[in-house]
């Protein structure tokens, strides 16, 4: 059976701003200092995903899209939603497109702003979950085993076995310290990591298990694909579609799901201070990118767009100078970076957004 | 007998760049959002120095000062040393100036970088100094009633006594905390706030007394003064003088020397952190100059020179974007400033300076 890639890349990264802007959204970013993130993910893809990878983004980040990603991926693999819809509307577009105009297959579907180190390991994950996927007809995850007990994201509880394919009990939600505690000791949980590896026919019969409204609209879709109306019908069906994630429509609600623990290096890349996953620091733990003169500066990350910054005397800080604005914040706070966000929108400053 | 003021203004205030550079100096700034600090320094003598004000800089700030600088000061009386000697050479070359062309009359000689906020008690305590110095004929300074155990100023012990003028006992350097809490309690020390009142002749008397290399200079000077010859005798004599502070120079040396302790509201803003004793902070202790969105963030300092700073979750900080550079630096680090300054001379980046 066929295998292909689906890239996940219509995400905003308010969190990620001002590095991130509408025009350029987060996984359009060279954060690693190496290649973009979502071509890092293509990459990472490609020895697994042999027959062909996919990409799902938004209409207003094609032009952002098209200057940045990877040759190798033909045009026509951009799919392009005209309004964003959240997770299972994409994934289920992704799933009757490749359906019809490649015939079924193993989609592995990923984010594309996450970070993984372990590149080897994540082949032979990858190769395994396709493998069990198509065998099993089953959807089968990817988790990630936990190195800290981690609030910040949701977790996989699975049946204990030998096997390295295990299968799942519970998806849980993003839990409090003394839970996050208890579940790294009772290594039975894995980190969700919002890979999912299942046939496109599979999808597409949950979808119309679980979210009719939206199945009905996918088959109107499906059926214009190819045709010359599917631009048309496109831009008619998108907007109808219901904006629920596939973890709370679809997984949640299904039984049958496999999960393969496994040791990544990974981090979500979800906020600023997640820089420090990604790049090496200095022996002051500091990141820096362009002309900088930390002095008595430890644990930062200064990101100049152009000029020199200076630094005297600070520890656990985020400068981010773009030419048009400036960010200083505390690592300790690099979530609220959306509330600041959402403060230039309310006050009308779209040209910082 | 006639009053003058003596306004010195030749220094370079790293500790305040990047807002004050080589071609604009701390006291040319706007810090207060009225006028720059050494306008401000003309307004506050001119009550009592009713008969001339003149300024001593130097040759390289010539044009930034004459494009800042009160009209009401006549050009002749920006004095303009070649280059720079420290405040002996600065206060003698003043003395000696004054007393050709306008002969013997009291000096008021004070820094041009202060800040002063109980202007009428300025006035008064000026008043009864410049009346002290010249029926007394003796060095008069101004102390200023210290409000905390300050580490930072050097402080002046004086005689106990009912009179509003006192007899000065001892110049003492920065004290250390428990001598500054000491000195605090004694209700018998002033802060030093390097203001100075004597007349033009006791002033270069006292030069001849304690530092013969200077007056020998200053007398060659004094011989030039008015005739076409003045200005080369000024760039000859000006190298040879003996850089030393009239501090260290003459006033530890001198006896007989008095002290009007007075209550000014002072400071003597000489670091960046200072800016909070000139400006009002708001509701959450910061101060912003420009466009600013400061999210939980307290008793900050930001300073945008042009685009919009936006901060999270940040205290304490100080944050001066100015086109070219951006400095972030703690409160508590504001006296370090000037090793960046060093740093970016030692690596040869002068267009930052």
């Amino acid at each position: 059976m066929k295998v292909y890639g689906v890239v996940m890349a219509g995400g905003s990264g308010t969190r990620f701003w001002p590095l991130s802007r509408q025009f350029r959204p987060k996984q359009l970013l060279n954060l690693t200092g190496k290649d973009a993130m979502i071509n890092e993910a293509v990459a990472r893809l490609k020895p697994v995903a042999k027959d062909g990878i996919f990409i799902v983004s938004s209409k207003s980040q094609r032009e952002g899209l098209l200057a940045v990603l990877d040759e190798s991926i033909p045009k026509e693999n951009v799919l392009l939603e005209p309004v964003a819809r959240n997770t299972a509307a994409c994934i289920g577009y992704a799933a009757i497109k490749i359906l019809k105009t490649c015939g079924d297959g193993v989609l592995i579907v990923t984010p594309s702003d996450s970070y993984i180190k372990n590149t080897e390991a994540f082949t032979s994950a990858l190769s395994l979950a396709a493998k069990t996927a198509e065998e099993k007809d089953a959807i089968v995850t990817i988790g990630i085993k936990p190195t800290f007990p981690a609030t910040g994201y949701g977790y996989i509880r699975y049946e204990k076995s030998e096997e390295p394919v295990k299968r799942v009990l519970q998806f849980v939600e993003k839990p409090d310290l003394p839970h996050a505690k208890e579940y790294l000791s009772s290594g039975q949980f894995v980190w969700n990591s919002g890979m999912f590896i299942w046939k496109a026919s599979l999808i597409l019969k949950k979808i119309e298990l679980y979210l009719p409204d939206l199945y009905k609209e996918l088959v109107r879709l499906g059926d214009a694909v190819g045709t010359a109306e599917e631009g048309n019908v496109l831009e008619t069906v998108y907007p109808e579609m219901p904006s629920i994630s596939v973890d709370y429509g679809v997984l949640e609600k299904s039984d049958g799901i496999y999960v393969v623990p496994a040791d990544l290096g990974w981090s979500d890349v979800g906020s600023l201070d997640m820089i420090e996953a990604v790049r090496p620091s200095d022996s002051d733990g500091n990141i820096t990118v362009g002309e900088t003169y930390p002095l008595d500066t430890h644990h930062s990350i200064i990101y100049t767009g152009g000029k020199p910054i200076c630094t005297v005397g600070v520890d656990d800080l985020i400068i981010v100078d773009m030419p048009d604005v400036l960010l200083v914040c505390s690592k300790e706070h690099a979530q609220d970076v959306k509330k600041i966000v959402e403060e230039l929108r309310a006050k009308g400053k779209e040209e910082l957004l």
